[in-house]
């Protein structure tokens, strides 16, 4: 397929989501032109996936779609930033220029735009022989609602969202270093296609004093918050949430440090400070934000450490403040 | 390098520059926080380069650096508006993750960037096995002076800015199709350093009725200005501006398309009004575009044909609308 049909046919479509009324222009020139919420500041958000780095060769474009954005909506969660429209850009390989491919993939971006009424306003379409895409997502905030990483403040209490370590262990099962018939088919869906937690990002604007989307590893993105911040933390290992699946493999592997260093979680990590403890949980009792919430440790004094661990098993130092590391 | 170290060495300082004041958060959180200033709509574009696609594999970083951004600011010319910032998401090989590389990568981008006052506010650095960069660049237009390619009138004058085929000439001679040493610097500058014609771009604002930036070939681009406004245009060959190398090559080969389906301009091709004629020569008579201006033809009722030729060589129908195809 040309590139002009292949936009034709598979992203414009994608373009009629939402209704927003605030695209003046999208795909079809050589920009969008958008109209901005008076009083909202611009949130921008990107990532890129690479094939055979951020997923197997063999995963499938509804699936590389889904992550693809659904990471980047992942971010806008963590900046409380509600999602408005995105970009794409997409270098293909020729295998991936056939119909069924694309549509697949068009499928995947539709489903997960879909739930948050975000239409694709722009791209580009090139040839590769490594399939590799770029989303940068775009969304709206006001300015007292912003989450960053730089307002942890002592005495906050640390929170995360869902269940810790599911998308590493998956990919520990993709690289056939785990049976993958032990794990549950949620934490390959962790894997493949993350929920991005835009609801609870909307929630705890004003709120939470930090935020962080937890996707490098848990560790390494805390880290991440504490530096900014220039606090440490002190964390509960015996408080992180599990999945039985994981707590299955920690059993089985004493590999203990896993679900705290890989990558691929898409969960919010987030710090209150006491005032707002009894809000947040009035707030998570009336509203179903479709992942549960656990209170894992404080904010400290910066200490030469960021993490402190309590209930830490074979506590190795070398590791304590390793993330996923690209090169 | 790590990940971090490049980010922090080579890309934060780069997020500097521009006094726009309007970063309210830039690299270093999940996302860039923007104010928006008053009464403007936010134009985005965004454009991939592939190495071995878009540029030769020998291409110095500074060059690959200074093309990304470039074709991305034209897209902002070529939609009226003024950059205000920019994203990128680069996937390095290992060959590029060493000091001098980036040093120089760097050293392209905060060249073009410091032109135009646009900072870097966010992005993605992964591994790859071939060089591929994303950037999305960020612009603000008032809502009358949007540049589109679907307001062409009949009886508008069609303009082309600079010189037409230079890009491709230049890519002939890098794939030894034409001999190099025939070439003026130039006609290589246009390749690897192409100039974005914001300024331009800016005093079309309320004057020209379509505009785009010629990326896929003259007459690819100008059929999508004639596609989306349902027209045609007559166009004199013999008033197209070519450089004096490109003429010496026409002479040698009686290649007389190269110039006109060859991609790599990045001109601006726009279309007048009558009305807006004089107003416009007083203009560019006033003001120093740094580039010059072809009344190349004129836009006619939409015919079967897009593009009528006059004064043409060699007219090979099958050719006459074809661009750069990507696949």
């Amino acid at each position: 397929m040309s590139e002009f049909s292949i936009i034709d046919e598979f992203f414009k479509p994608l373009g009629l989501i939402g209704h927003r009324h605030s695209t003046d222009i999208g795909i079809g020139d050589d920009g969008a032109v958008i109209s901005c919420p008076e009083g909202k500041k611009l949130v921008v958000v990107t990532d890129t996936l690479v094939e055979g780095v951020h997923f197997p060769l063999e995963t499938s474009g509804y699936d590389i779609a889904w992550k693809a954005l659904a990471v980047n909506l992942s971010d806008l969660a963590a900046m409380g930033a509600e999602p408005a429209f995105y970009t794409l850009c997409l270098s293909l390989p020729q295998r991936c220029t056939d119909k069924s491919f694309l549509m697949d993939f068009a499928a995947g971006l539709k489903d997960l735009a879909s739930k948050y009424g975000v239409p694709l306003v722009g791209g580009d379409t090139t040839k590769s022989d490594r399939l590799t895409l770029t989303i940068s997502a775009h969304g709206w905030v006001d300015d007292t609602k912003v989450l960053r990483r730089d307002a942890a403040q002592v005495g906050d209490k640390i929170y995360v969202s869902g269940n810790i370590g599911d998308g590493a262990l998956a990919l520990q099962a993709l690289l056939k270093k785990y049976d993958a018939a032990l794990l549950s088919a949620t934490v390959f869906d962790k894997f493949y296609r993350p929920e991005p937690r835009i609801k609870l990002g909307l929630a705890l604007g004003g709120i939470a004093h930090a935020a962080i989307d937890i996707s490098d590893g848990f560790i390494a993105d805390l880290e991440h918050i504490l530096q900014a911040s220039n606090v440490s933390a002190e964390i509960d290992y015996a408080a992180m949430p599990f999945s039985d699946s994981m707590k299955q493999y920690l059993q089985a592997t004493h590999d203990a440090w896993l679900p705290l260093t890989g990558g691929d979680d898409y969960e919010l990590c987030f710090t209150l400070p006491e005032s707002q403890l009894a809000g947040f949980e009035s707030v998570i009792e009336k509203e179903d934000f479709g992942v549960s919430f656990h209170s894992i440790g404080s904010i400290v004094p910066r200490t030469e450490r960021g993490v402190v661990w309590k209930n830490a098993p074979n506590l190795d130092e070398s590791i304590s403040t390793k993330g996923y590391e690209h090169f």
